[in-house]
């Protein structure tokens, strides 16, 4: 792509209305656009990270065995009035009325969508266990949306629904789901941690909020800092090797503001692992037994031909949220480097650019075709500004590979930079391998 | 996958309720489930189905240079009344407020939301011409949702909006759109027809509707045969080539409805040449000009530092329509063959699995860990069942591709059958190459 060509918005300008980094950094590299309070726009770089993101917590979803399907987005008040949610939900529901005056609404979540559809097809206990998961438009209608698409009305989802005969195998989908988290998040270059946490407006007994840590984070956060040493790497997909994974991580305390007691924390975590800190809230799972199945008369038939309400949890990731959640993670001092696997492009070409000299654009567009050639997915900055502003420009958009075409090109040997690193010469059969590795 | 495993809800009764056939095969083969009037869940089978189409959408768009973003679902009511359009689009337009009691809406199309992007980033002609598109969901809320997913209320498109200099070239932009959509119908196996039609509430002086022909069409059409000659293969993506399929394809009276006259068809097509059906309309492009630019004040300053209200094009594909209008033109007599592309499997494994004998599923299931591991999308039917009843349900699944390990298999050799066509037996290998080819 010709950054010439690129719609990125780019904005010289600190946007005044936006308190935290993620949100600033946004709207400078012309990630999104607000539409209206809380609402946005995703312009094409930010919509090429989001996907980017979608599609790590897609396969990692698949990884597990969960199946993918699709609920709409605008759902009946009758499932909720089964379930007994209509009236708690309050104002955040967006509620419509639509032309028949049908009571309709924005859906929050799905807890009670997913039921309806499994009690009307299932009857049978031959197909639990079973994972479904959609990823999903939603809509909480916040009373003072901030934070950019942090904290944003219109919002973007994966959630999944397990189901399961008992409360033991129920555990083991949650379990499941625990490590398609840690996996997820490790994938987006994110270190996350899993805290007990409360169950809100979900219900039920047991869950675990994914926290990544950062100063900007709404959720205050207590936890040994031993948490971190644990290595997702050493288990597998086996209801043991998870089992074990739980028990590793329940040994270190780690827990919400919700959760915190000090007497614990003292109890618990030597003074020299003690860390109290801000995190954000980038997933969160929940199990809730019956509390949906029960109401609704949502049951299976088991081997012995017993009718049992089914048992089941709900797992949220937020997709939008991930994005701006990353920025804050990486974002520093005016500079941004994206994680390989959700960067906007693999890498960006810069030619210094000057009037009457076309050589060093030349130059550039030539290695650019024989990149794109390569299956690359390469930016050209085509455009004609002096070096330094396009460094500075650069800093910002983060792509996390650079080749600089200005006075150090010598014969076929270019700038190759990894922002952070140390720039060196390379040809471009070496550019070529790096970045396809 | 095991069918034993995946969540499709076959329904064995015809549903009484679905008056196509495409609504019937969706409901049997449990792809869509209906939450509320006109609005469905997508289920796991219909789902790979409807993301699939999705993807061969966007590559086709992403092919003309078209750039991809999102666009929210739900916009403020204040870019309507900008544009005049709030009060006119009537109740198909679904009304919401929210807890501030401010107007907003869920969007039933996009003209004012990408006018009012483009006119607060972009200033100069230089950034033209440019196509943006997004697939998300939209609402009209029909007084009588019905045909399903053909005619029902919250549907899932891909939008495309245009933004030229002058109207030569938004000409250009259109042609291109031109393009991209015979392509498209093309790689999803279906012969469309570009019709001229009336440009409706949208607006503007230039309209095609791209129609692929079926008996339960909605749209009545009158077309010259010759047009279907045209092969779409022989253009290019250049000015010139596409101006030369313009003028192919208007050399051949076809039209809708709206712009029918029989007087004109007497005069312009042979009596033995005249079809008169009709058809589903699967996409629809328009050129309206200034049509948004001018009441919502988007303008660019020319290269000679003049302002100029951009000219606009707006290009619709019904992404979630396309599933049952391909339904509708491949499946008759019980029987239903997907397109490759599309198909939710490649292949699917159908073993006779009699009581005690678990012979044919074991080697199915060798069968189906080799075809995996060659990267191959393999469905395997482990359900116990009679082989007859077996056959009817895949003659609806309509899997493309069958391997049918019963008493035919000998040693290593398995019957390979594509639907429609004589059955083959053929080692594994010649059928991964099939497979992959």
């Amino acid at each position: 792509m010709l950054l010439s060509k690129l719609f990125i918005p780019i904005t010289k300008d600190l946007p005044t209305e936006a308190k935290i980094k993620s949100h600033q950094l946004m709207l400078r590299t012309g990630m999104i656009r607000q539409s209206s309070a809380g609402i946005y726009s995703w312009l094409p770089l930010g919509f090429k990270v989001m996907k980017k993101i979608e599609n790590i917590v897609r396969n990692e979803q698949n990884n597990i065995g969960a199946q993918e399907m699709l609920m709409p987005t605008i759902q009946s008040a009758d499932i909720w009035k089964e379930s007994g949610r209509y009236d708690d939900y309050g104002e955040e529901m967006l509620r419509i009325s639509d032309r028949q005056k049908r009571e309709m609404l924005y859906g929050p979540t799905n807890e009670e969508q997913i039921t309806e559809i499994f009690r009307s097809s299932v009857k049978s206990y031959k197909l639990l266990p079973q994972i479904f998961y959609h990823i999903q438009w939603k809509f909480r209608d916040e009373l003072r949306p901030r934070f950019g698409v942090m904290r944003c009305r219109e919002f973007y989802m994966k959630d999944a629904y397990s189901f399961d005969l008992n409360e033991n195998e129920a555990v083991l989908s949650y379990n499941k789901m625990f490590f398609a988290y840690l996996k997820t998040f490790q994938k987006l270059g994110l270190k996350s941690i899993p805290m007990k946490a409360d169950t809100g407006p979900i219900g039920g007994d047991l869950s675990h909020e994914f926290i990544i840590l950062a100063d900007t984070g709404e959720s205050k956060i207590y936890t040994d800092k031993k948490i971190f040493d644990i290595s997702i790497d050493k288990y597998q997909n086996t209801d043991a090797s998870l089992k074990k994974m739980r028990t590793d991580f329940s040994q270190f305390y780690a827990v919400t503001d919700d959760k915190f007691k000090s007497e614990d924390f003292d109890k618990n975590v030597k003074k020299e692992d003690q860390i109290q800190t801000k995190g954000i809230e980038v997933g969160h799972i929940f199990y809730f037994g019956d509390k949906y199945s029960k109401p609704m008369k949502c049951s299976v038939d088991s081997k012995e031909g017993k009718k049992i309400f089914v048992k089941m949890g709900s797992y949220g990731i937020g997709v939008s949220r991930l994005v701006a959640a990353i920025i804050e993670a990486k974002y520093s001092k005016e500079k941004m480097k994206w994680p390989k696997l959700v960067s906007p492009f693999d890498v960006v070409i810069i030619p210094a650019i000057n009037k009457n000299d076309n050589s060093n654009l030349d130059k550039a567009k030539k290695i650019y075709d024989e990149l794109k050639t390569n299956g690359i997915d390469v930016l050209l900055d085509d455009v004609e500004e002096n070096i330094s502003n396009k460094f500075k420009k650069h800093d910002l958009l983060g792509i996390p590979f650079q080749i600089i075409i200005g006075s150090k090109t010598k014969n076929n040997m270019f700038e190759f930079k990894e922002i952070d690193k140390e720039s060196q010469m390379l040809d471009l059969n070496e550019i070529t391998k790096l970045l396809k590795n």
